[in-house]
């Protein structure tokens, strides 16, 4: 959890500190050998490290909010979604939901899913939406 | 459909007011467990209810205009395309058509697309062009 | 190919007038009902008929220019590259290339492939990249 | 490797110089008659060869830095990233990545991903995040 000594100083901190994803879904089922799963791709390219707060947005109940990740500097962390916690709630499966990520840190954001439901995964993946 | 309380204040409205989809489409064909289908995902971030005007564009006829669907404040919502109706009109499936949707307060749009023509579903997704 | 009457005046032409798709690849292989191809999918939100001009680029070659295509206004047209000539050149099949879409009005477009090559088809789809 | 005549001077450079791919992943696994693979897929539409430095960020060791490629004027490149090579250090397969690509000049950079882990392909593809 080092950010990374000063002598690498060409990639300064790029992209936003505020990422938004419409279509989260964790799928109800797996087949086959990949479970199915959606993830939240981060890169901070910066020396710094990038406290995330993400909040998860539902169709029909209040906000799951203040969760709580961080990303190091010059590294890469892809979040499974199912992984979050919001004290002790979670995603449930077979819920559309959306995600807003803010950083402490410009970073870069990418959302993908892979679904097995029906044996041959399927993958979709988008970059998220930045809002400066 | 009520806006939630003012306590919340930390998601402000972001994102853009009018959003566009060129590739839609509904497969003419499901198999296995899932339903072909395509949806728009919509965030609202903000606290007040968003009001969207939906148009619907084809290659061969007249669009179908003035689809209306709201979403709640701190609310996403996953809209199936299949569902929309204006009067009594709704999208044809199997048919190339594209998608603007206008919205009274800033949103984030994004696509995507089951299709399970031949079993073993296919995904895709995108994130709308958003114009300011 | 004739504009619409003026009455309808609330979608006015929107998007960019230049538009590039990196990666087009016209899959080899198709199996089972749905063919393999690729797609430029295109919205004229306004009145005006929009004239296209398209290039194809290679890794190899020269590129195709001046492939011509119109988009009425009001209107959307989902275009299979297969289809694309200039003079009597096309696209081959399991060739990389990449396309650039320029319009004599503002349009939105997106790029859509289906492959499959492996029976049960694939989907993939991106928003084209806007240069203004 | 030579750039093109002078004769085509229709479409300049365009695009950005600085590309981010957050989610980048080689499948350790192949079925049929597709190879898992991913790739970076660039244009560049104008006349000077582009000079490309590409970094790969990992979530637990140092990145991978100064991958040189070059994509001709007037060309496209679609390079499957498991050919890249830094001095002899290439991108492990089954481990998440992130990848920074830096041009010369102006260029478009889309990513995609096929992945045959369970036979019957998956594919995904996005537009890179541009950084101006």
């Amino acid at each position: 959890m080092n950010d990374v000594t000063e002598q690498h100083t060409n990639h300064s901190s790029r992209g936003s500190m505020y990422w938004v994803i419409p279509d989260g879904y964790i799928p109800l089922i797996s087949q086959g050998e990949l479970e199915s799963h959606d993830s939240i791709c981060v890169l901070n390219c910066g020396t710094q490290s990038a406290e995330l707060h993400i909040t998860i947005f539902f169709e029909d109940r209040e906000p799951l909010e203040n969760i709580v990740q961080s990303v190091d500097g010059r590294r890469t962390k892809h979040i499974r979604t199912a992984t979050l916690r919001s004290d002790r709630k979670y995603i449930p499966k077979g819920v559309p939901y959306a995600i807003v990520v803010e950083s402490s840190v410009p970073i870069i954001v990418q959302y993908s899913r892979l679904d097995s439901t029906q044996a041959e995964l399927a993958l979709m993946s988008v970059m998220a939406h930045p809002i400066s």
